[in-house]
């Protein structure tokens, strides 16, 4: 009973937030939420609370939310609510079981290998060969690619340390997202070891830059060992160009990461697949169904080409799960593959949507989300008060732009107007989370000062809600 | 429409786990359900399937996995499937949000902050001052740890790596959780400079061994970092004495970390929690409430002393999320404190737990949980056909005992018997889950043969569980 109430609550909530006159969120201050909102109390405390004060609680979770699913929410790579996924996610929770053995997740286990195996095979890998695991999130998808790549070249550091090795670097974009340079202070590397590429206007790496780097460092004596290609960077959505980088690679013997952890979805896309060009190249690809696919969060996988070295890299066989001497083929207990003891399960959604949607379906999302950006890049390319951040169609779906208010168009470039202009996009937000209409992200990029980025990954946004997005920023900044 | 046929399916899988007439699983092995069990098709295609047939799916999901919430499910330290848990994380995902900023988090960010503040509290820090956060399972919280640990007396190697560091050596037990070896290897220690201590007959650290290893360690020139003391064994339960060890890394000025990702639910107890006197010592505590305490998976928590030192970990500033220039206090958009980027929502469900149940709720379920172990440490004592794997009553809710089938009961010590016995466990395992009625874990320790490993953690578990597990394990192993 208890737990019907709790649907009749949600699925009401699910239903609003497709609704475009419910509010995408009813912003509020930290100190004003901690303080008690209309009685909404965060403590805890000794004493039970009466079931229906549970419930109360829980329509005060979400009234102080944020709707992540509406239609004009556009302020993260994720976003979206499917209904599918949704489900599987509800089955998932209330099977409650963990990833690390076959024995308690049997089901699940074979989804999971089924899965990584369609996701290979249209990376491009024969056969769909290799190996992967779903782990929590991109930042960690790529720890782990930066993992393998070491065990690869220097396995005894599993068991020696850093000091087995001699001074390796990474090399990345500056456009790359900072899980890389997170993952080489984890680990060991060291962030000054994680050196930055340059690239061109659209945030793209520059192959020469590469190779320059790669030369210079062996010249100080240190150790080229991997090399991340971003598929879809988090800003400007640019897509390394991946053949030209896995030649370099190639020549000097170097681990070729893919970090499609926002582009990977591309893949799905007849149309749109031919950005990744070279993927099948890459020795390790991240890639989450979260963001582009619209599964619920957290979906990400690190997939590897070489078969057997994740369980290699990570492997410490604890005989009290991994007995080998159970009654079925243990290669099916996968836990020791990965860096986490238990693991939650994150394929029953995705295999579920899949199964939904077929391949065709997540197809018709991506084309659909990246028109969308097509369609609000020509409404604002030449609109008045607008400045592309970058010239040229976007490579995925984010849109990056200034919007430059009526008060600061006739001021000439300098410093003044730059400092003017860096506070646009902050205000604009404020105003737009306060009214509770829209949310768009924004963010200064090297010496660039705030833009907007807008992304679309919400299988329910239309170009009616670009339109309103536009719409509303125009409204907001009138008198800035 | 969809949402709530599933709400059916899934509400009747609830109210069969709690019957005792339902079986814990209906096992197959891998290449049976990948075969496809009464048309139980894994395989993805391009093509959508019907809502129908996704509805059947998801009755064969259900149907071929484990019941983990049964209560004659003894097979992990996680089990028990808790309605307003399962309500909480319902309610998680159709929120479908991140953790990294306040902006798209405002509730569930200031639940995470006041849940932690509290259980910092019941640790007995100072007004509960520290710093934390819910992290993917209590492998990575206790990788957190070490990683903290190594910021607090090397900061550099953030940016230079571990070559900017001497030697250094970490100490945990042999008895210990696999993951802080894994956080060796991961982190660039190397497994070699994981110092595995010895432990008395109920797989308590020595202290002294400890002491021992640190003068050994130092004479070798390397410097001794890091302990790790554990508050509830995975295998015996055992907790390591707090106190004595922190005495010892207070003279030689090391990082105390406790892993209490099984022990950490007794501080809810008054009865119970003396087992983890000294906590309040250790700089850093693993807890995880999806094993003692019955939260859905996962739900673990990292908790640290000092303020502060977590973000300065792991920080790398990200413009495009963690701007500086928002209209909120942005001190509480934690995400750069995480290794992760994308945080899954941990903290509702357990937040809504506590409110339903108050803190003396989990103080019964935790006192009843050990009273039923003792219960089956009674029973089975002085019990023909058992033999116990450590004397006196266990410190937890683990109890460890040999079955000695009849065949075996008369047979000198020796290597045959050892040979035999060790076979023992794994048969009747394997006879549980083909007949599907129970299940429990077993494995080797040191030079110990395969023995069964009972552990209490489901709330729904009565005496007569306890009663049924004795019976099944007797009636199987009749004719071994």
């Amino acid at each position: 009973a208890f737990l019907l109430e709790m649907v009749d609550i949600l699925t009401n909530y699910v239903k609003k937030t497709f609704d475009r006159s419910t509010k995408v969120l009813d912003f509020h201050h930290p100190h004003q939420l901690l303080e008690g909102m209309e009685g909404f109390n965060l403590e805890l405390s000794d004493q039970p609370e009466s079931l229906e004060q549970i419930l109360v609680d829980c329509r005060d979770t979400l009234k102080y939310g944020v709707r992540t699913g509406h239609p004009r929410f556009f302020n993260q790579l994720s976003s979206g609510l499917d209904i599918i996924g949704l489900a599987g996610e509800w089955l998932t929770s209330t099977a409650n079981t963990n990833m690390f053995t076959y024995e308690i997740a049997p089901v699940f286990v074979l989804m999971e290998q089924l899965t990584l195996k369609k996701m290979r095979e249209m990376i491009g890998w024969p056969d769909g060969e290799g190996d992967g695991i779903f782990s929590p999130g991109g930042a960690i998808s790529n720890m782990y690619s930066v993992m393998i790549a070491r065990y690869k070249y220097f396995p005894e550091v599993k068991t020696k340390g850093m000091s087995a090795a001699p001074r390796l670097v990474l090399f990345t974009s500056e456009h790359s997202h900072y899980s890389i340079k997170k993952a080489g202070a984890a680990l060991g590397f060291g962030t000054e070891n994680v050196i930055l590429l340059s690239t061109d206007e659209r945030g793209r790496v520059i192959p020469a830059d590469l190779e320059a780097k790669i030369i210079d460092a062996k010249q100080k004596g240190y150790v080229p060992l991997f090399v991340n290609a971003t598929a879809g960077s988090t800003v400007y959505g640019a897509f390394d160009p991946i053949n030209e980088i896995a030649d370099i690679c190639e020549k000097y013997n170097l681990w070729l990461h893919v970090d499609g952890a926002w582009g990977g979805g591309l893949l799905m896309s007849r149309k749109h697949r031919h950005k990744l060009n070279g993927v099948e190249r890459a020795n390790s690809v991240t890639w989450n169904p979260h963001k582009m696919m619209g599964v619920p969060l957290q979906c990400s996988a690190i997939l590897v080409r070489e078969k057997g070295i994740l369980a290699g890299c990570n492997s410490m066989c604890a005989g009290y799960l991994f007995q080998p001497d159970k009654q079925y083929d243990v290669t099916y207990d996968t836990g020791d593959k990965a860096i986490q003891c238990g693991r939650h399960v994150d394929i029953f959604k995705f295999w579920l949507m899949w199964k939904a949607k077929g391949t065709i379906g997540f197809e018709q999302h991506i084309d659909k989300c990246l028109d969308l950006s097509q369609y609000l890049y020509n409404k604002i390319k030449n609109r008045e008060g607008y400045e592309m951040v970058f010239d040229g169609v976007p490579q995925h779906t984010n849109v990056c732009f200034w919007y430059i208010p009526p008060s600061l168009r006739g001021m000439p470039a300098g410093e003044e107007r730059r400092e003017k202009l860096h506070r646009v996009a902050p205000k604009i937000k404020a105003m737009m989370m306060e009214s509770g209409t829209t949310m768009v992200g924004y963010q200064p990029q090297g010496n660039k000062v705030n833009f907007f980025r807008m992304v679309v990954s919400n299988p329910a946004a239309t170009q009616s809600d670009i339109d309103f997005l536009i719409d509303e920023i125009e409204r907001m900044a009138r008198d800035l």
